[in-house]
């Protein structure tokens, strides 16, 4: 991949749009449950912000036959770095379109490209400004969600994935290896954040997760009690607890289509060009929970099918070696204690 | 049991006495991890405090080479109230005895019985006043403990316990039940909160766990963080969540000899005497865990030997139904959706 | 007051009746701003509680033409004690009259009086159940609100008002006094808290405040943020801040009529028969605010005007001594420093 | 001001200079207190670090005869904006020095200016790495501070403060102004988040505060607690509360030379080239607290002085408008009303 082109300046993860089955099933879980605001609706579509973005939307729910991922847009600097991107992608070699704006409602020209693992992303700089609603407290639920952080995708082959965002010129601020160079899982990041998106060792190119941020841990609590309250625990996948990784307590649903959804908070800056990457030993407990908790199957194997530039489902392969299994033992079942034994207080999983 | 003899007026759960077979690693763990006072120590035994406490202690650690429950302590309203315990127990038939002040140092005299579900339970009144430390913010940690909550025991007849508890005068806050007249569990009070006591059933008697309060969630989830930074969550063994009985956010902890310590927060008044007895379905998934996250059998299988008065192990026998057993497919595995089927989100154990 | 007759058995405060001047300005309070549920309303009243309540109301608001406090009403433990408070204050030799189910919506028999220090007192065992919202946190509000918690009124003879009180069987968790036998205020409690009944010295019988308790300190973070989203920040009269009176964290508004509101929480047990007493100096500075912060002269001097049991106001006498006084200079003014001298950086009030 | 020379490429504010009178005093008010990390002390200085941080410090405390600041420290992309900023400064004709590395203790090779609104300022892009306590939770104290945030400085001419920073490429967050073109203070950064300077109308060039990051708002809390615990509450000076301006949730104290810290949390993201900004109007009470609380006279008269490259106290000049006047009435005293009036229930200051 020896690119002579310069990469787009890229500001950040921007947004998301999901194929959904059921428009109002996904208005119940993003609206009614996690209080996202409304900029835009039709018959077709949802358009959503949280709390402190001005931006049009940070997600939109499209109404579909087969829940997918259409989606990754990534705000760039200006609208001078679309001719970069259209250039950049070119050189790629992969499908590259230009599109005029409004083809996402909202959002202004932009370059979407099939990128080089797999996934539909756009690349776009105007958007039309919403009113901000950082201190209408008085619409704020408990569980308020602040902003969209970041993505999380599942990629067969990491080492290839991180390269190509490291060619389009993001930081790494953690990985997962292990001491015989494979690299399972890598967190990058242009925005002065751990992530604008994570590459996961998994079968793909699939969509692990799209995550948003909230001020305060009270605020993630919440929005399982509620989840209790009305009897649909069920959406609870994984969570709530702190990360290892990015240090940030994070709580995993699934929403109506089993898109999953995390909600996160308190991780770290990373500024500065010298910031210290965090390397994890896959076989370090506490890389994907802090506490030691053992994460569960669907987890590790579950994710959105991606679209390719026309709609069509991309095919998926599979990895060589799965973090799940290769930790199996520690993180799989338990936690490692001083000589390496399991301990003997954990029988089966762990809650 | 029909007893003639007023039972005693229990104030509430006031302290329990643990034989651990390692001081100084229990120490650690009690008063380095999560900040219990030191009232008095030495070669033998350290007495505990809480913050908000001001009787000499809350939790006693014995040397000794068994781990085991060696005694729960009831406070009762008087001293003239010992009179009445002996007369209560000693129609009851179980072994009582009239100990003098110091026996258990900082406790005055006392009456000690096996009671009739198997457990060394004391009874005192006069116990030395300490230093109150609830405004000492200066020394409080970050998941500084309030107070000593509640007992939970193991016992393999649930309503045998019950009725022994009403007898001494307790009321009920919850119940899991079936709908054909089972009993799984119980929570019973003096003090105005959820409860004293909770019985579970299970192989006992034993003691299942001693519960201590914060002010706030934060503080709780601060344990876990300090044992994550630690390299010793292994100490975590269920948790954190929210309770659907009680409605408490808890944590349950192992101590170094496997001792359970929960530590719970925000359960509500009980006081008036029409407190409405909120009755669970042991089908109902969101007893345990309001969040729908299944239980670790250890949380379930595992406990403390209780010790008799003269120190030998109480016989443990099981229970006719187990609630482990009854909901698996529910508490054990999964969440039930509208219709009743495992959802399709949950692959395995969910964490 | 020698009295011969016992004193009913109280349980705890259990509800205010405020006269409001326009039903829809206080609904706004109330209910849209801190979130009550309303249990009844017509043209006449809203009858209001808290999420962890199950009786009808803990706050009645009714119609008037001048603010004032109506009614504070006190469980009592059974029918029975309706009886013996008849014959109680009959002794006393106050107006108390036996009114029928009913007199108040939601509330049974009750016995009403004119205490001793001139306020308008109800007490009653029965009154209608309804739901406890205690796990409906799908309605819960970012500073939901769990039950009312205490009365605090002002009275010019606080040891007078401290006698009587102890007289009906409250106890005493902490008091304000100085070297001279001067008692400016008491807090008195029959739940085991720190208070159900907060007497200060001042312009009385008036109310100076009901108090809500809420689970957590970022619920009563919240409502100042509300307030000011919607540029009703004038509605806080004082705090957020810590007492060092009961250690509560605490935020003090005010309803559109003027009546005082506290949202309080983390205070402490009381239950023990040997509850520390703690007394605290007019002229320590953290009595009132554990921060050092002056309280607003309005805090100090406006209450609600009592009304009678025929709905006259009660004319009001003054105190011989005033904390606010006494204590000026000191909480009025600044905080102390070791050596007793204001402090240079302190330059006119503390925010 | 015609610059023909770019500016630095800053990163963000780094680290402040304290002279202290009483390094022990000092130690226990950065250390002891508020649990800053020693990354190097000896009888002149100490070097401390907040928990996210990796280089060397973001604080030094210098042993000296008057308490004065003595540096502010913004940190450059890399080695080659040394000479970058000596261009810029040069030509901006102010007192410009290029020092070797080591002149402060874990810093490498600087320039050093005194810029062009009177403060002495290092820019600088070597510097010692440490550990970064993130995860190190076993030592976080309940108020743990994650890293510094900002510099706040009052300057007498805010505008050409204003154009100063534009210049060397700040970002505007906040204003507050008027509708006479007065522009009373600014908020400015260059990281991507409110501000890495803030701009205060006064008495100046003096330091009005230097702000560190926590996490949540009850670590906040917990330092007024601390403080109240110690009967030191008199270093609180305004707060706890939250800002109109920022958003953040925030605590002001002084140290025992009166230098004032902010505490600070909740801000949000400006790192989009279209951020809006956010204009505040002076007469708007809700700027400073946005919860209406008035601000002491000390936090807006009082600031440190600053020192110039030699070590020579800087001369001081007075605004021609002052915030604290033209919003006298407003700020200073009370919270408007929809019409515009005080409102009746505040008597005297608000706490």
């Amino acid at each position: 991949m020896a690119v002579t082109q310069p990469p787009p300046d890229v500001l950040r993860a921007a947004y998301a749009e999901f194929i959904v089955t059921d428009l109002a099933a996904a208005r119940w879980f993003y609206v009614d449950l996690l209080g996202l605001l409304v900029t835009a609706e039709d018959d077709e579509a949802i358009h959503l912000r949280a709390y402190e973005e001005y931006l049009h939307h940070s997600l939109v729910l499209r109404r579909g036959t087969t829940p997918a991922l259409a989606r990754l847009g990534y705000r760039v600097r200006s609208n001078a770095e679309l001719d970069v991107a259209e250039r950049y992608f070119r050189e790629l070699g992969v499908d590259t379109r230009r599109v005029p704006a409004g083809t996402c409602r909202g959002i202004g020209e932009a370059v979407r490209v099939q990128d080089p693992i797999g996934f539909p992303v756009e690349f776009f700089y105007d958007a039309e400004h919403t009113e901000r609603f950082t201190q209408r407290y008085d619409v704020h639920g408990a569980n308020a969600i602040s902003r969209l952080d970041h993505f999380n995708v599942a990629v067969p082959d990491v080492k290839a994935a991180h390269a190509y965002y490291r060619g389009l010129g993001f930081g790494v601020s953690e990985t997962i290896e292990d001491g015989a160079d494979n690299l399972y899982a890598a967190w990058m990041f242009r925005k002065q954040t751990v992530h604008d998106i994570a590459l996961t060792g998994g079968d793909g190119p699939r969509l692990h997760h799209v995550a948003f941020a909230t001020q305060e841990r009270h605020q993630i609590l919440h929005t399982c009690d509620v989840l209790g309250a009305l009897g649909r625990e069920h959406h609870i996948e994984r969570g709530p607890g702190r990360h290892g990784v990015s240090n940030a307590f994070y709580l995993y649903l699934r929403d109506p289509d089993g898109h999953r959804i995390e909600i996160y908070t308190s991780d770290y800056y990373t500024g500065d060009p010298d910031n210290p990457v965090q390397r994890w030993d896959v076989h370090d407990n506490r890389r994907r929970s802090f506490w030691g908790h053992s994460v569960v199957d669907s987890w590790y194997y579950e994710a959105s099918t991606a679209l390719d530039l026309d709609g069509k489902q991309v095919p998926v392969t599979s990895p060589e070696k799965r973090e799940a299994l290769v930790s199996v033992g520690a993180d799989g079942f338990s936690v490692s204690t001083e000589n390496n034994e399991r301990h003997p207080f954990k029988i089966g999983e762990q809650v």
